[in-house]
């Protein structure tokens, strides 16, 4: 196995990323091509240069977080990116992991690796914590206008990628709607429901927002502009539910005296629901594998990422979206798939 | 200031409304009409039967969660709910509150009071907690499937409900997105910012999800499918976030004494997230005003959203959301404001 680290563009810059690498080296036995600037990887490496498993693809060019993805991908044609697709393209590399602009990354990885057969609008995956074990949303931000036949293939992705990365042989597929009823919801919910209900899936009906944390079901599927707003609105979140509650605790004598106590609790629980544990969020739907990392990411998310690629890649997530489409093609008649519809 | 409160068909029961009536009475001179069951009613009141302040509107029927909205409100004739709007309908009372099926207070809210002028529809706002100061988000449910016009009134109405309510003079209005670029959303949102940035309101642009606990907008702007998401979404999250952390400080027995010690503060964090502290949710758009209760609410929760309707009925909202409309008349060619858009 043999993964692509694109170095460059992250908030947190390349040493960083390195990092996360010679952490995954040392829990795994897969080879990574560190790409982007020479002399800022060479730094970071320092003594580890010689490692017989990591390599340098050196590139000049850096896609920004604030370019434009479409020009960033055309224009910047040696950026770290661009080179990193190019090297999974040809088949130099078995997937490529990037912290760097997302939209940037989503189309690189369309224009270089293609979409699925079959697949009309390739996903961006992601793994929450909830009360009991991890659920898969999907799409979380590469479709913003959406038609149900979209949200029905980010169904059977987001399926196939929570069977292979979960082990769960039937995964329970809830639709993000406002109410539990198949009637309850907007025009795009409503259509979606029937094509949900009338697929092979383990469709298990709406779920509404407040059971995402639940962890009484396995993968959610809404619109990639609701599933954006749903994933930073849950980060914001936790993090005030945090902050407020460390101001009250903070606030008296006794109290303080139980936070220090409790000290190692808030350590776990934060622990627990680290976004670094899961690792990045792969892309679903493309003829080769991707993750997409938060441009915030510590080494250990970039590690856990690398992992979860070396996984991906050698599972084959996209024999088992080809299998369930297959499936459905029956049962589903044409004109629900429209892409006019 | 006489307000009719709706006592029949909340998660609660009577009991628990009456209770929050009487707790109304304490903290202010609003009279207050209790329309629904005589007996129920009578039993809850105990000795305060006689209070002046108090009367009852005996009704036979009750409009339940699983009732059709529509259905409802046209067949259940002698409902609490149905009487209640009546009521205010005939200007026997000034506001009317409830804590039943919220689709059916809005379907009655809409057939017996009427669409404020130029409002092409009403609208729920809610009012969160932040790490600042209170936030209010419009729509939360009443319309799933909008066009930007809708939401640019949502933005006037909600605006107009945070001046009355919060006393800001120029609230802070934040168009909800995947980005902070107007450039960044689907088709609805893009459409919309340009009719926000056109118009009278201090709108400071797009928001993300994770901006909206922040406190640095005082209200946002979303469609109904997305805001009821989001408010769900957060409700289930705090639950989560508090189970999850309550279970980590079990794990050991430092951390058991620290919880025993931080407990006032868990105390105090609850109270300032507490959605009772806010009292409901105001119907906007409406002539007429309205609150809309969660069913779960206590009768903390109920005092508060009958102080709330006092305050909205004697504050003239809809005088504000008029001036609003009309100042941006000018500036907004009809053609933006086309409700084919």
């Amino acid at each position: 196995m043999h993964i692509a680290l694109d170095v460059m563009g992250s908030d947190r810059g390349a040493d960083e990323l390195v990092s996360g690498a010679l952490q995954a080296l040392r829990e795994s036995s897969i080879k990574i091509t560190l790409v982007g600037d020479e002399e800022a990887i060479s730094s970071a490496l320092a003594l580890r240069r010689q490692d017989p498993l990591i390599s340098i693809f050196p590139t000049t060019q850096v896609v920004t977080m604030g370019d434009s993805p479409m020009d960033a991908i055309r224009k910047k044609k040696d950026s770290s990116m661009v080179r990193a697709f190019e090297l999974l393209k040809n088949k130099e590399v078995d997937a490529v992991v990037s912290a760097g602009n997302s939209g940037a990354v989503m189309a690189a990885a369309i224009k270089f690796l293609g979409r699925l057969k079959d697949i009309s609008r390739p996903a961006i995956a992601s793994v929450l914590p909830t009360l009991k074990g991890p659920v898969v949303m999907a799409d979380v931000g590469a479709n913003v206008d959406c038609r149900p036949k979209h949200l029905y293939q980010f169904g059977v992705m987001a399926s196939a990628f929570s069977k292979i990365m979960f082990g769960i042989p039937e995964p329970r597929v809830g639709l993000l709607s406002i109410g539990e009823e198949g009637s309850k919801g907007n025009v795009l919910v409503k259509k979606t429901h029937e094509l949900l209900a009338a697929s092979n899936l383990n469709f298990i009906g709406n779920v509404e927002g407040r059971d995402t944390f639940q962890g009484d079901v396995d993968v959610i599927v809404c619109d990639g502009f609701v599933g954006n707003v749903c994933l930073k609105l849950s980060e914001g979140l936790s993090e005030a539910v945090l902050l407020m509650l460390r101001d009250e605790i903070a606030k008296t004598f006794k109290a303080k005296m139980g936070y220090f106590l409790a000290k190692q609790a808030f350590g776990n629980f934060k622990k627990r629901v680290d976004y670094a544990e899961y690792g990045g969020a792969p892309l679903l739907g493309l003829n080769g594998t991707g993750i997409i990392c938060h441009g915030r990411s510590n080494a250990k998310a970039i590690k856990n990422a690398i992992l979860v690629a070396g996984e991906l890649a050698s599972n084959r997530v996209n024999d088992h979206i080809l299998a369930n489409l297959a499936l459905d093609e029956a049962g589903l008649s044409s004109s629900d798939l429209e892409d006019e519809q």
